[in-house]
């Protein structure tokens, strides 16, 4: 049975970076590990690990992207939850089985090997789920 | 410097406590550690833990509690991140010298001697902010 092993990351879609890190780091005084502009996803990320897991604030960085929407829709603030699992291909057709609703019904490969895909917030309670298999 | 130590959990707001455990139980698989009515937040919730973290489904049981308001006017989804924190009352301190508005000014005592506090969500980017200290 393909299974779950932990909370990757939490991500957070922000407006304006430097006013959301004067919370996260400033003020709570998490570690900022990187600030990268990532053109794939059209977005600005600032990757700050805690304990295991990260989270990540994401700006958008053009105005026609999903996440661009996603932002000016509803504003900045959680946008989705990823979680590790130990066989992504497995865990796919574990969820279809479940009539569970796919946005990718296979995984995608990112440019460093892990392998991810998105679970429809219709079939998780209005949470965006995503999943990620890392390479071994 | 008071500091973050991990993602202790994150919380979910459901209407239908069931047909969301048909997802994050049967169809991802995961482990139900509990399943409390929880008196004091007016809330039933399903406790998931994973990799030193946890996933919390929290259904309001009453309709006038703050958690069935935001159900209400929000609908299902993410509710807060909870962090671990060494020093509460020191971390609550450095944040108000940061300008960063509280829900608690003060922590509050859990009935198993975890220290909370809220950080209010116009001061964090629209994502609502708990923090924990842990008893020792």
């Amino acid at each position: 049975m393909p299974s779950v092993k932990r909370i990757d990351h939490i991500a957070i879609l922000v407006d304006d970076m430097e006013a959301t890190l004067r919370f996260w780091r400033d003020a709570l005084g998490m570690q900022v590990a990187g600030l990268q502009d990532v053109p794939a996803e059209a977005a600005q990320i600032a990757f700050m690990p805690t304990g295991g897991s990260e989270i990540e604030l994401v700006r958008p960085t053009t105005e026609d992207s999903g996440l661009a929407r996603y932002l000016q829709k509803r504003g900045p603030g959680m946008h989705h939850v990823c979680l590790e699992v130990d066989d992504i291909q497995g865990m796919l057709a574990q969820l279809k089985l479940h009539g569970v609703q796919l946005i990718n019904e296979e995984p995608r490969l990112g440019p460093d090997g892990r392998k991810y895909a998105f679970v429809h917030p219709k079939s998780a309670n209005g949470v965006m789920v995503e999943l990620y298999e890392l390479p071994g």
